[in-house]
């Protein structure tokens, strides 16, 4: 058997016997299960597909053939299979091994995915397109079961469906999303999963199937047996496709048997494999909660998580959540929304004290942000907390039915910011921008948990659509067990320090990096605290741009329409200067995954560019009577 | 019988005979389609729920029970209903009535819509807050068939269908929604209507059910049989809802006894009914094509439309099909996607010489985005066509499908800008503020038919993602028949006109608007098509910048975030000086209703407000030296 590390493309598994290919899948779990104990990752969602992922690349030829990965956390066997195994221990680390289908790393990876129930609408482009142009190809796009609750799923299902063009829809149903699913389109499936029909047609499948690709010869009459066993009359019938299923989705012979045998159909269809996430290993696999989704370095023995756990630090999910619960049983109006989000969301607790007043609505963003919409105007008071770059597939939700009709909903805005490892795809970095242009919003982000702690209660008191963003990672968390919230008034900010030479405004943590760089370099700054990102805090603002000193604007977010471009609409509106602000900013690009560290260098937001902005700002200060200014373009090209 | 203009509540159904309900009905249909005749608006899907409007209203016992209409262009019998009809002769006219539901006109109006599928998420909002407060009122959310098929409509039945809560949906089945319906869905609903089973649930309905609402009578066992013939196993069951239908939607008698059998019901429940778009007149129910969906002003016999077509004026919308059928004649590559506009986006031309290149996906922008996605990153070269309000429906698949993999397609926004009578839900404003802080976006605006022909030549000859915007409306069109197509260089802009006192920067149509201002005042300006958005021209931009002339930026978008904005960043970011720039844009706030002019003049987007900020930007230039200038602040407040 080969080494892990000598594969460089899925060809060779064509000569593999089931024996070889089984236990070529013990060897990438083997591997998978060490490697991640290291690296991190996604390792439940891996484990999960090992067995579907070898059979796919067994059955078909990619990358003729087009595997869709939704989503593309479970990829991890994929990459092994294209010859990617060298590189896990850079996995989801800068300049490494992408956690997600990248196409930059493998002609096998046909389209990038990250953000959930896209695959079906690409791989109908794929689709139509080898259709116009001859072309005889397969096309497989691989769906979780949370994800097709995603309503593009839908929309997708329903328009290829309908075309009756030749597709092989791969619905991977793990039981469970990223929490643990919800909605009637889950029960279904639970019981298509556990009917007498998924028995026998378990039987047949592997009594019949099973013999290698033999099925060619079978006669039609046997053909059609299986058809009429294996086939139920459910909701994917309805939209267009014949189904197949549910298959075991960790027996190997079974899923190439059907693979083999739906190649030979021209017809959209769809085959229902059943997995479990985290199999093959204990502790992920009976994990109920969802914490071996996405983890950390961990003890390969036990389990047990590497991290070392700050008692004085909490995530700011979990700070957030804190304070809504706490509010929550003051306000029995307060309501809490996830769209499958309740682990990273931090909402365990809530749900488990307030179970009436949670409600997961399942992978389901827009549907979210309506919904709360519909509870607001009927005087409830909803908190939805979604990620930023899943706030994404809400836009018109939040335009069209919230911010028209001013409804009081408060959203929370986490893992907005730089993310890390997840990179271009979940980076949180554009909700300022989209939402900042979108009359009556509010958008509000805390330095830390005490000001989390009001703003939240704040913004369930002045009754205003309120976005209040928060970060990934860690915060100080001082709250006492009888903390007194207190208001904190609409578009005001604080100065945190005063000085002579020169002034920055930024937001959110931020704060305190440019606090200790402050400290650090003994600059003579005024350091404010921009807590209100719209509306502005317009008094202060006419101050600062009137006191003629430098000013640098720090935002970890898009540059273009965010904080920078609202201060410099402010001043040309008013007709102030603004030749003396510097911004510091996230330019016209996405950004990749990595460290912070090295992911804010890249974007010129570390000490070293920051303190070269500082000198040029002097500089042009100093020069200022002589006109002769420099601009900042040369200098974000610095590292370009 | 009352007349309808002295209706002022529902109540006054609760005393009507059938027959009385069907004069009714008879008398509101007249009324429409005299009414109409003269101000235009949505007739056919109006004429389609006549009866059903009634039947809800004797049925249901509004504002306390929720009627949540979807889309909410269908709700003028509604609104006669609830003591309207004297305002009908204003209908979609600046200041007047609305023709969608507004929390402002009546109590009856409990949640507005204007795009499509949002109403079961709304009333999931409504269900919960019900029941979290122990009221007992029903929630009836009315939805079209084509609006099922928008993504978050099955979203919002996931979840409710879960839930087991109580609600009625009302599945307004008129086998079209805008264009003809597509997809595997309407496939579906159309085999429920002609199956054996509608018929005979037909005549057991009409012939058990319609002896008014005497159906709290009947013994558990005859209701248990209507269930049983009324109910068909289908995709509404798999969600979890109980499926009535499908019932004659102008049949008030069998409307009310259903809705009064449901009511006792304590769980989800779907009723079907089937109507007909235009019903009851002549040329809007024979209309194939649905341009009786929106109409202007007709003659009321022959149905023959009354605005005079200028022959030398084509609609925005048929200038870019006309330019894209041409292309697509020399290059089969290019598909043409729409999502249920056909009509509206003018390509009924395009799908009959091309049938096989052109594709409706049903209301679907999420899909039809990525859909394109995949089209483009397979070597295809899709042009999506779609309303700018529209496209904020996908947002989501925009930035992360295409933008961030960079992918080719071309998306022409349609109806970008003020739309007139629609009002606020369908305004175009937004679009430019929400794409260009995306990496990799081209945005453009032609000023006239040439410049569009050019600018879509150039986009599918550039092969980048590129957003075309068009207004509503007609443009002069003087494209010859053998019209050679030219390359336009990618983020240029073009000077129409040199002058020594001032600068305007405007793109699009606007371009003639203040060429004609600046004509007629004999102002000594110089004036820039912006018509590239992003990239900005930033050779020209650097030069006009350092003239140190008083420069105004028009724009008909929403100013946060537009063309003002990237030119503010952009002298920033050169450390030009901005002092000197005017912005004439839209304002922090959503936009009503009306025609162009008055809407502009609230907007101070008017001749007299521009002139009057050509007065100040002039005086401001004079004053230069002494430093004394005056802000715009005030000026936009003129009117407020």
């Amino acid at each position: 058997m080969k080494e892990l590390t000598e594969i460089e493309n899925p060809s060779f598994l064509k000569d593999l016997s089931i024996d070889e290919l089984n236990e070529l899948s013990a060897n990438i779990r083997e591997f998978l299960i060490n490697s991640l104990s290291k690296t991190g990752g996604h390792l439940a969602p891996n484990l999960g597909v090992v067995e579907l992922t070898i059979a796919l690349h067994k059955a078909f030829n990619s990358p003729n053939d087009k595997l869709i990965w939704d989503v593309g956390h479970q990829t991890y066997t994929h990459k092994i299979l294209t010859g990617r195994t060298q590189f896990f221990n850079s996995l989801r680390k800068y300049k490494g091994l992408s956690g997600f289908p990248k196409l930059s790393e493998s002609e096998h990876d046909v389209w990038e995915t990250g953000h959930s129930s896209t695959s079906i609408s690409a791989a109908a482009g794929f689709v139509y397109s080898r259709d116009y142009k001859n072309e005889d190809h397969h096309v497989i796009p691989i769906i979780g079961d949370g994800a097709l609750t995603g309503g593009m799923a839908f929309e997708a299902l329903n328009h290829l469906g309908h075309s009756g063009k030749r597709v092989i829809v791969i619905l991977n149903d793990n039981e469970m999303s990223i929490s643990k699913n919800v909605g009637a389109f889950t029960r279904m499936l639970n019981h298509m999963r556990t009917s007498k029909k998924f028995k026998r047609a378990k039987r047949i499948s592997s009594s019949v199937l099973s013999v290698e690709s033999h099925l060619f010869d079978l006669t039609k009459r046997v053909k059609e047996s299986i058809k009429t066993f294996m086939m139920a009359r459910n909701i994917f019938e309805d939209m267009g496709f014949t189904y197949y299923g549910p298959i075991n989705g960790h027996e190997i012979s079974e899923l190439i048997s059907t693979f083999d045998y739906c190649k030979q159909l021209n017809e959209p269809v769809i085959i229902h494999v059943v997995t479990k996430k985290g199999h093959g290993y204990e502790p992920a696999a009976t994990d109920q909660v969802g914490v071996w989704h996405g983890v950390g370095p961990y003890e390969l023995e036990t389990g047990k998580f590497l991290k070392k756990i700050d008692e004085n630090k909490r995530s700011w999910s979990k700070v957030i959540s804190e304070a809504l619960l706490r509010l929550a049983k003051i306000d029995e109006r307060i309501v809490a929304i996830t769209p499958a989000m309740k682990n990273g969301s931090a909402l365990n607790q809530f749900a488990e004290e307030l179970p009436d007043r949670f409600i997961d609505v399942g992978i389901a963003e827009q549907h979210a942000i309506t919904f709360a919409g519909g509870l607001a105007i009927s005087g409830m008071k909803p908190f939805v907390s979604i990620y930023s770059t899943f706030l994404q597939r809400a836009y018109d939700q939040v335009s069209h039915d919230l911010a028209r009709q001013n409804l009081p909903v408060v959203v929370g805005i986490d893992r907005s910011g730089i993310v890390g490892g997840d990179g271009e795809t979940h980076q949180g970095i554009f909700d300022i921008a989209m939402l900042r242009h979108i009359p009556n919003v509010n958008i509000i982000m805390p330095r830390n948990a005490r000001e989390a702690f009001n703003m939240l209660y704040s913004a369930f008191n002045r009754n205003e659509l309120t976005f209040i963003r928060y970060p990934r990672g860690n915060t100080f968390f001082d709250i006492e067990d009888d903390f007194k919230f207190q208001m904190i008034k609409k578009g005001t900010w604080t100065t945190v320090k005063e000085g002579n030479e020169l002034i920055f405004i930024t937001y959110g943590p931020s704060v305190d990096y440019i606090a200790d760089i402050i400290k650090k370099h003994h600059l003579n700054a005024t350091l404010i605290n921009a807590r209100s990102i719209k509306p502005l805090d317009k008094q202060l603002l006419k101050k600062l741009l009137r006191s003629n000193l430098p000013i640098i604007i720090f935002e970890e977010a898009i540059k273009i329409g965010g904080l920078n471009s609202a201060i410099l609409e402010f001043a040309s509106d008013y007709k102030l200067r603004s030749d003396h602000i510097y911004s510091l900013g996230i330019g016209d690009a996405f950004v990749p995954q990595g460290d912070k560290k090295f992911v804010y260098k890249d974007l010129n937001l570390d000490e070293d560019a920051i303190l070269m902005l500082v000198e040029l700002a002097l500089l042009n200060k100093k020069n200022e009577e002589s006109k002769e200014k420099k601009d900042t373009v040369l200098w974000q090209k610095r590292n370009g």
